[in-house]
């Protein structure tokens, strides 16, 4: 077997040259970190979860329309991707007050928010991935105008699906987090959904229960974080097929 | 003279009831906060410095078409404005980057933008004044689309004036701070300048020699803050007028 070339090793994934230009493979890490990598552990399967929960909400976005890096997954912890220009922000939709929006504007956990909100933050841990508004996005040029359009109506279509597939199996979507990617064309470029979605970036609570079946399992010290990233893939009807 | 009714006192400024329904008397103190009051200090006569270019600034503002709330100074330390019902954000304008801005994005102080940036901060000070995005405001409802097309326009406004006014005394305008007001009429509303503009809320460079004339030099304990002032106020030829 030929040893493929790194590109890149992230927090929770390692990216890998793909077998043909243009693509990537992103291997799944069962790493786990929070507060920008100030807290570091391991959530056993984590990996092997998040590459088939992942595979499988693009699959279903796909056919809604929404278009994505998703190729196809390759083996437990490997899926091939179409490699994009990564915009550097991390879109963040809330329905519900949680984690940093509670804390920032003092609104209790869990309490609905008026309405859907979109927030985004400036990738870049060394800054701690600040809190942007459109404003800071268009001074710096790290999206335009149109990519903004794109990637915020993409995103509260994948929050009104997300919302749907999650309540059907007794989940509640509080808020996910989306990275998107450019992909050029010649002189074109057009914006995709990239990255992962996964417990990892959104926070899932129990309908009933109010258990969180999310990462803040493992933020908050709750433990019990393989099981609820396992619950989340069987909810899904994931956990019965073969992975590899 | 009959006692009169404190509104409010504040971190610079005390609110009194005015001599008519519907205004307001604001009292400038010399009290000086920063870090959201975590450092308090006296900076002398700079209440007086700053009635004084308050009532300049708001009265050429008002020549231009910016309805303000201004009516007049009343003596050294104290103006009659109308009493607005404050829009709880601190709407920032940025020509070049310092302070926040910088910390918070990784740009080096004194780096001119790109373009000219306003901000949103949510007026709370148990929650340090947190910045927000249009997505916020609108969600939360603290302004609606119309005021905030008003507030942004007026802004972009104020700051080329401003930008001109300093540039002909030899100061560079690098960002400052405004809050608007509604004042109502039957069921409208419109939005009007309120509170104030001084060297406590913009951050104003000597053109040749760098220096600071603002409220930085508190911040950061430069020392000679009260020459700062009166010399900001000297440039615009205030001070040669009697004050009282
Ligand atoms: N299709 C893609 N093409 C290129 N880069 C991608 C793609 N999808 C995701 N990425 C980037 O790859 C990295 C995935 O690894 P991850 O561990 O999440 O990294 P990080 O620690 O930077 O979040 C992220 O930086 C993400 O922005
Ligand atoms: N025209 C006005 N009507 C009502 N309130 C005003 C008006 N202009 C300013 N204010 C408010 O009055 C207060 C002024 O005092 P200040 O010391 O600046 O207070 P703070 O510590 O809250 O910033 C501010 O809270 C400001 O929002
Ligand atoms: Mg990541
Ligand atoms: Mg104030």
């Amino acid at each position: 077997m030929s040893r493929r070339r790194q590109i890149y090793e992230g927090k929770a994934k390692i990216l890998y040259e793909g077998p043909e230009p243009g693509t990537l493979i992103q291997y799944f890490k069962d790493d786990a970190t929070a507060f920008n990598a100030q807290k570091k552990g391991t959530i056993n399967g984590k990996g092997v979860i998040n590459n088939r929960i992942s595979e499988h909400v693009f699959t279903r976005l796909s056919h809604i329309g929404i278009p994505t890096h998703f190729i196809r997954r390759l083996n437990m912890r490997e899926q091939l991707v179409r490699q994009v220009e990564i915009i550097p922000l991390e879109v963040v939709v809330r329905n519900v007050a949680a984690g940093s929006i509670s804390k920032r504007l003092g609104i209790e956990e869990g309490e609905p928010l008026p309405h859907t909100l979109i927030e985004y933050y400036f990738k870049d841990d060394a800054l701690n991935d600040p809190m942007v508004a459109e404003e800071h996005i268009a001074c710096f040029g790290w999206a335009s105008n149109e990519e903004m359009q794109d990637m915020s109506s993409m995103a509260i279509r994948i929050n009104d699906f997300m919302s749907g597939m999650f309540s059907a199996i007794g989940i509640r979507l509080i808020d996910f987090k989306l990275e998107f990617g450019r992909i050029w064309d010649g002189d074109y470029s057009r914006v995709i959904l990239a990255d992962e979605i996964s417990p990892d970036g959104c926070r899932l609570w129990d309908m009933t229960s109010g258990e969180k079946l999310d990462k803040d399992r493992f933020r908050r010290d709750l433990g019990g974080e393989e099981e609820a990233y396992q619950e989340v893939a069987r909810r899904l009807g994931l956990l019965q097929e073969d992975g590899g």
